[in-house]
């Protein structure tokens, strides 16, 4: 605790995720008080066709 | 907000998920009020081995 | 399966969601062709200071 | 209902979730007291890019 | 990791729940060969106005 | 999109989940290139009946 799910469109790199749960991480302990080695990060990421605002998937967006 | 997360398994067309994100978004306005564009739907697609109801995965039903 | 989990801020009326799960659910059965009696629905409500858009708390919005 | 989710880490055979969902589901109809036939239960495999504790990914551990 | 979240319906006793996280936790650990330690439990408690079933919320079951 | 979902134990003041979204879309906008507004975060307080570690109610824990 705390457990942080974080949903995204896929693409981003190995490079991208790693610094990604880096500095969340630090922004939560910073903020929330919890130590490091309590903070669980779940990256889940999603293609286009499973995503959708506006009652449009994202894959139609922009055609 | 508000945020929709759809579970369900893998097997729908592209068609299908497209209706479903429309008929889902045009539910919810008419029903909570919520604007067009404030809603979010995430569909996550499970194949039968990571899905189970009474104990049994879905993959070992009707074998 | 499938299951729907429905994030939205706290304020709706009973009359509301009744009437939001009996169509998320015919939107669901007529675009997934899911059987009614599979569809499972989980209405999360949010207070607004457990809830954040562009790094703002939406009980800050409008202040 | 009751609905559980299990995130755990890809690499479990057919036969280990085959076992856990079969143990869970007895878990939780001994101690809570619901009906089989009610339990449903959603396996989500994570690859060690997609998860993090202390702000590391697990990809990352033991490098 | 693994990391576990239980919907259910509100109603279920400090010491069901004691039990409840007691025992999935063994089985997940003799089925999936996770570490105790490792094994985190979520339990979300709902009311009858906040899950539904077959388009129809349980609160207006058995009326 | 990004959407995060951040599970911690009730007791954060107002303040610090303000400071707390700040910085978590921060963070994201910074290492995943997200836009500020596309960025929603859901905050999920849960009480220490309501989670376990190692088999165990965060309430029991220290006993």
């Amino acid at each position: 605790m705390p457990i942080v799910q974080i949903e995204l469109l896929e693409g981003r790199t190995y490079e991208q995720k790693k610094a990604m749960v880096e500095k969340v991480t630090e922004a939560i302990m910073e903020t929330a008080g919890a130590a490091r080695e309590n903070i669980s990060i779940i990256i889940r990421e999603m293609n286009k066709e499973n995503y959708a605002t506006a009652g449009q998937l994202a894959v139609d967006k922009n055609k």
